[in-house]
């Protein structure tokens, strides 16, 4: 008797992003084959049973089809709203005439402290959507607007939340160590101490966080105290990653491939001691051309070591407020091409196999492969480096989500 | 007996973008009322008659309205596809690589000479849909890839169905002076012979042309060759525009404004003398980011030359699959900011206003006055700033077309 399946997609194109590949591991005649929400075949038509079973059959009519998208790297969820702070920017106010007006990062904390989850969840719902219409099917987000723990697991409960009001898959990071919150005085020992000893353990018990995240930085927290930060999610199980070198080398793609962080995001200013270390570490590269560009940085991320030294590199959107107001995987990866010189095949993977990666489910989403969740974005182009080409255009025909 | 109206749009907050203003022209609590598909009222809704009569009432409650976004510079119709030329140079490939892999604006002059009149209408649909999607309601359209009579006028015509097939108002720019065809031997004097004894008056004769183009630069042609176009369009009433000053200073603005062109172009190389010239004749500067950004220009227009002398400045997409593969007004204005330091009243009047005196357009559209066509973008926003500081998100809520 032949197998059953509950949904298959035929005369389709397939980008599989199968890993171990310099290209996209392209099928022309493909067709994708699911049941129970997972993929039990993708390949070429010719090698699939003709008198195979299934209770749905969708022509694709020759469209291509990418694995869902993975966007590892946003702060999607936050209270407030910082245009006006970019309006008086161009208009030449200085950075402390915008304190004054009550813009900075601060300004978003206030926000974000002041509404509740269900605001958060409206808020951020529009920018999660827009995502979604690309074709994302994972999302990770990050909290970090809250710097206290109640409005920290707020930010975290809402983002999981997300999950449960959209078909996505939403993995979230704690991201206490993100900025001094405005009591502490100045005092960031002091702040590391409230992340390590009570922050930190109420998120893990809450099983809100799937990994802890920080910021190191001249202007945020140094590698000791990040390294304590890291000691204690290691202490809770829980993996690490890290916004590293991104304003000045400061060592943290090393202190993040130390503690073996799935991932060090930014590094713009990481050297090829940072990259050789990742690349033992298996840590991923995150790298984030929305935020490049939104804050006029000029030093590029050293694509060219990566490659050499064979570290992952993911791509991803790095909404946020602040520095990269950017909803749209297709122009990460346009900007990915245009200003760090990623080739149409590593874009694609930056938000597909590598994100999945870099967030840990690459076992899960990712590739299209057997055994993993029929999370798809089907699309109308005559060939993938279209989807990184164009700016500013969705080809998107549909979206699969879990075979559905 | 109470003045009645066709469609009244009342609690709403406008952006008129009135001229004479830094501003955006805001009114907090305002009221559109349009009759005959042209605005008989824009302004604040205590000064409108509260007896009067319309067939419908629209409740914006509190959504931003502003003028239909209009896009001054596009070469949106063409055949082909450059997105593996592309895919080429980011894997290193060099000109001539390119180039004998069919690549270049010679391949797009190939693909549109083998295009039919309604391949070419098909080819362009989907990328005038995203600009409408944005609101866009005014779009010029350039010919330029056919660079013989028949493929030009094909080009034009199939611009002109555009208009047809959508409730778009479109424009069009005869750029025969775009490049040399591969068939002329590199002889451009002959070439501008031709385009100014048969090209142009065949054009011109069957009405397909709201204004004359040209691409003044070394790798296209000279201010002889330009002024020699430019003297046959004024022989024949039509108005004139130019590609000016994008990759070296020819002076080529000020060829445009000694034409009194409606607009030069990129300028990226326009110097003081050349500002001066067009703020005299009244000549706009189209500004094209998109292009700066796809190309990695350093050298960015004079923004300050232009504030400075009072030349108006509009923005556009660009759109053409060899520089600026943009089909985004809103991404427009966040380059214009972002990456030229425009204002955001410099962004919203430049997609506007400025957009239709740039098209000579203004006394009908490009802002909300009493007098013009009911165009309207109707936004999801708390503020104007957020159309143009945020990246890859659309917030238009509904559109409207002369009314409808």
């Amino acid at each position: 008797m032949a197998e059953r399946f509950d949904r298959i997609w035929h005369n389709a194109r397939l980008a599989t992003m199968r890993d171990g590949r310099v290209d996209l591991g392209e099928i022309e005649q493909g067709l994708i084959a699911a049941r129970d929400g997972r993929i039990v075949y993708a390949g070429a038509q010719s090698d699939f049973p003709v008198d195979a079973d299934a209770a749905e059959r969708i022509d694709c009519a020759g469209r291509w089809i990418t694995p869902g998208l993975v966007d590892c790297h946003t702060h999607l969820v936050y209270g407030g709203n910082r245009a006006h702070e970019f309006e008086l920017r161009l208009k030449g106010a200085s950075y402390e005439e915008i304190a004054r007006a009550g813009g900075g990062i601060v300004s978003t904390v206030a926000a974000t402290r002041k509404a509740t989850e269900g605001e958060l969840v409206a808020g951020a719902l529009p920018r999660l959507d827009a995502l979604i219409a690309e074709g994302a099917t994972t999302v990770e987000i990050k909290s970090g607007y809250g710097l206290d723990a109640e409005t920290e697991m707020r930010q975290l409960a809402a983002a999981r939340s997300l999950g449960r009001v959209r078909q996505v898959a939403i993995r979230t990071s704690f991201l206490g160590a993100h900025a001094l919150p405005p009591e502490s005085d100045g005092d960031k020992d002091r702040y590391i101490d409230l992340i390590c000893n009570q922050m930190l353990p109420a998120v893990a018990k809450a099983g809100l966080a799937d990994a802890v995240d920080g910021f190191m930085e001249g202007i945020a927290f140094s590698g000791e105290q990040t390294a304590r930060v890291f000691e204690a999610a290691r202490a809770l199980g829980l993996p690490v990653k890290l916004h590293a070198d991104q304003l000045s080398n400061l060592g943290g793609a090393t202190l993040a491939a130390k503690f073996s962080a799935l991932s060090a995001d930014h590094l713009e200013h990481t050297d090829e001691s940072g990259a050789v270390a990742m690349a033992k570490a298996g840590t991923s590269a995150v790298l984030l051309p929305g935020a490049f560009y939104f804050i006029r940085e000029t030093q590029k991320p050293p694509v060219e070591l990566f490659r050499k030294h064979g570290v992952h590199m993911a791509l991803a959107t790095d909404c946020n407020p602040g520095s990269s107001p950017l909803t749209s995987l297709l122009l990460a990866m346009n900007m990915g091409a245009t200003l760090f010189r990623m080739t149409v095949a590593e874009c694609l993977a930056g938000v597909t196999r590598e994100g999945a990666r870099a967030l840990g489910v690459l076992a899960e989403t990712g590739t299209l492969e057997a055994g993993k969740w029929c999370d798809l974005a089907i699309w109308d182009i005559e060939r993938p480096a279209e989807l990184v080409y164009r700016i500013g255009f969705n080809p998107l025909h549909s979206r699969v989500w879990r075979a559905q």
